[in-house]
């Protein structure tokens, strides 16, 4: 995926010693054929595992999560934020923590769209500290689905979030791993992280 | 778009004698394909305005967004709830009222992503009281931007919003509008408001 590192080494906007913002394309405005790009990349990556289902959480990863799902012949479910279990009957209901708003979040699945016969391939736009991917690994697990993959376009390697999620002990793809940045700009890792 | 009306018949759920869900392919589980033929017959009636920018609110908005804007060949930018301009820099501001939830958001977008030679399609999920739409189109002011079409995939006809946006002299595009809500089923109005 040279040439995704390569647009967010272009386009991003790196902000203090640990923000990259690629609002430019992937999570504000977003570059259409990036995304279906992006979308076939995982569905190829992902492919020999059955997956019945792309699970995302609003907002910023609808876009992928829509391209792959598509690429992949499957529907796409994605978690809603902001509703308590109270106020959404029939549903799986799990809290992210977010760091960077200081915030939590009550997100929520309905019973209909996931249960025990889904194989899930979840995906999302950005991987940091991990809590929004674990929360969607959490309803996953409310809902006895088989949690067969993620898939992260942007990991944020620096961050604990990639060991979290490969202790799972399921395929974790991140297009983009961002080593460090720096004030000379953004450094990559090379190739697969070890303990995938 | 009979086949659209027929999945929302078949697959809508009705509750009360006012609210109609189709989650289950349009804004919580999501079908692609749909969503493919959303966007292309978006695209194909908005087709000779010159759109640069397809926008929409997130999160329900985004899938249809996306595939218009794919089909168009331009970019999607949806606007974020939840942040106040004070909270991020250099950012449209509006808040919209949501009737159902009894809430309003603080929805954004940032000057980088519209702005005065931008000529705008927005396109939402639903329509019902017409706020959300009428805060994109309140953004698009602040932007300077043309603003030259609305679409929206199901109408609630019965409720104010086709009056308030068709109101604004731009072509607004419905591609279900549901008459009202019965206990024996949903009714469809025929053909295309009058008023557009």
């Amino acid at each position: 995926m040279d040439w995704l590192k390569q647009k967010i080494r272009s386009e991003g906007r790196v902000i203090g010693s640990d923000i990259i913002k690629v609002d430019s394309f992937l999570n504000h405005q977003v570059d259409p054929e990036t995304m279906v790009a992006i979308g076939q990349e995982f569905a190829r990556r992902f492919a020999a595992l059955g997956i019945t289902k792309v699970l995302t959480i609003e907002a910023s990863g609808i876009a992928a999560a829509l391209t792959t799902a598509l690429e992949m012949r499957v529907p796409l479910v994605f978690a809603k934020k902001g509703r308590t279990a109270q106020q959404a009957e029939g549903v799986y209901s799990t809290v992210v923590h977010s760091y960077t708003r200081k915030t939590h979040a009550t997100v929520t699945v309905s019973h209909l769209y996931l249960g025990r016969r889904d194989r899930v391939l979840i995906v999302d736009d950005f991987l940091a500290t991990g809590e929004a991917a674990l929360g969607l690994v959490d309803l996953c697990r409310q809902a006895e689905a088989t949690l067969c993959g993620i898939g992260i376009i942007v990991e944020k390697g620096f961050q604990e979030g990639g060991r979290r999620l490969r202790q799972l002990g399921v395929p974790v793809e991140s297009l983009a791993v961002i080593e460090k940045i720096t004030p000379a700009g953004l450094v990559f890792a090379e190739g697969v992280p070890a303990s995938r």
